[in-house]
């Protein structure tokens, strides 16, 4: 069976600023690997790991359309689609504009739908994991994973299993983003509630099915936005006055939460991150351009310029040619408001 | 009476890194106003604000000669002459040299020996004080200036007044570098104690004579690389093989603490800072390339790319476009440990 993989790169990039922005929102960013986590997505699915797999289809913002195109030449790749949005209508109008178009080759297609900004060490437990996937998809579930949390993260969202329906697959049971600490704590000791992941598997016509039952607007923007598109370049551009009236809403919210056709692959165990904000992301050892005395706890990135940090602990540290941001590592909040202070203050060219 | 100012500008340039260099220590640095305390220096002392000045003489590192013409360009000045040292060997040598190549003409002229890198506000009191130290210059006396201290101070050298020669000029009794905390602390209550400015007005032929008894070795080592030295452009260069077995040595321990001729003009009260560290550097506000939220005295400096710091407090924070440097603001050592730590690393395109 054929999987079609479908990348969500919609991300606005804003949460690992100064490093990420606009025109190059994190998933762009080489953090990890030497590999940005968009080409680690492209690799970790690629038909040379698994035959199953189509070449990606990459759903992405209209002002990405070049990066994109570089990350694959640098991979020496050729991609699937690549489908330009106008405007970002969130997760719900990107699987329905995903699911439109597999569906015009193939109603029955099985559309792997993830984001392309997250970190997953282990492929190979990944695909296998996907593999368990495979019949409920078929049988007309959406499938999602179920990360096995490891701590009891507030900014993620978990899944309760319900009723199993295969080994490692149940139905899912209920859906909770961004729990209290105390809520976290009992997830994470229940053994029932799991990290979603974001990744979606199914059937076309499925998700066809269950947007026109709870989210009909969503499915039918995203169609006219299709059946109106253009192509430019390389890429198909949807059609803007067709998107733009698109409910903006997650698919979690929008269908998943709704959906009698919900099921979870649990535990996936695969070391996964979606890494959102510096806190998470691991230091840069010292080296050329890192000089760390003393101190100890920081985070400290560079894109160029040297950073010698003296006696200090427990700060986020993150040097680029134009901009250098110095806050605390518990406080990823302060991110989001620098970016706000620069927006007021007009310098979208830090932005 | 003629003056001849002689500037001092010899600095190593490491207690401001990232900012200071090699190839432009900080009297070359646009640090509180929009000139730099070199060119401040010499517009204090130009014929402009007074007929009684001579152009200065420039006693520089042979490395700083270009940017020494520069600073004058800038300024629109003509300089006296510039001298250049083969090799730094502290201020006695510098004052010998200065008395030995003055003398050349005018055996009696008045030297006024000054460092390059020191902010004084009140320039008009600064001439108010010189001029007040002029009759002891003349009756061979070599003056100091004498700061009212604000503070204890541990980093600055004290002079202790003694016997009074005219209205604010004083013998000086004792010569005290770098106190404790306790004995600053003590001098600060006495009222009978100044900061030492290092800044002196003497004949030359006083200030030849005292290193005559004092320090001959400098002396003569001064004389032999002027008698040696060659023009290069429009600088004069003293020979290196007759300079630099010169004793390194400052003029307050060669001379000023041994002679009976050293003579104190106190109190001076014209705002006079040495800035010997980043701790000492008012902060930028904030503007166009510094954004804080919240957090307080930090003390933030930029030459190109924006800082933005949130919720830190009491940190050094200084960008420029090749380094960046983090360090508590009470910690003036740490920059001292990261510029040994590049030295080790061999990364001389950063000091």
């Amino acid at each position: 069976m054929k999987i079609q993989p479908v990348i969500m790169s919609g991300g606005s990039g804003t949460r690992l600023w100064p490093m990420s922005r606009q025109n190059r929102p994190k998933q762009f960013l080489k953090l990890v690997t030497d590999k940005s986590m968009f080409q680690e997505t492209v690799l970790r699915v690629s038909p040379e790991v698994d035959p199953n797999f189509e070449p990606p289809v990459v759903i992405a913002g209209a002002k990405h359309g070049p990066v994109i195109t570089e990350e694959f030449r640098e991979l020496d790749m050729v991609p699937g689609d690549i489908i330009l949005e106008p405007c970002a209508r969130n997760t719900a109008a990107v699987a329905a504009v995903a699911s439109a178009w597999v569906a015009r080759h193939d109603d029955d297609a099985l559309i792997l739908l993830m984001p392309a900004d997250h970190h997953i060490p282990d492929g190979e437990g990944f695909r296998a994991a996907i593999a368990k996937a495979v019949k409920a998809a078929e049988d007309g579930y959406i499938a999602i994973f179920g990360i096995k949390p490891t701590r009891p993260h507030t900014g993620y969202g978990y899944i309760q299993t319900g009723e199993a329906l295969s080994d490692s697959v149940y139905k899912a049971a209920a859906f909770r983003e961004k729990p209290d600490r105390k809520t976290a704590e009992a997830y994470l000791a229940d053994g029932r509630h799991y990290w979603n992941a974001g990744i979606f598997l199914f059937r076309a016509s499925a998700m066809l099915e269950e947007l026109k039952n709870h989210a009909p607007e969503i499915k039918s923007a995203a169609i006219a936005a299709l059946d109106k598109s253009v192509m430019s370049g390389a890429a198909i551009r949807l059609d803007e006055d067709a998107f733009s009236p698109c409910p903006s809403n997650s698919l979690d919210y929008a269908v998943m939460e709704k959906t009698a056709k919900a099921a979870i692959v649990a535990p996936v165990d695969v070391g996964w991150t979606d890494i959102g904000s510096w806190s998470e992301v691991e230091t840069q050892p010292q080296g050329r351009n890192v000089v760390v005395l003393g101190g100890a706890g920081n985070i400290i990135r560079t894109e160029g310029p040297l950073v010698a940090a003296a006696g200090v602990s427990d700060l986020i540290i993150i040097a680029v040619d134009d901009a250098v941001l110095v806050a605390p590592r518990d406080n990823a909040q302060a991110v989001r408001e620098i970016v706000e202070e620069l927006k007021k203050r007009g310098r979208e060219d830090l932005l």
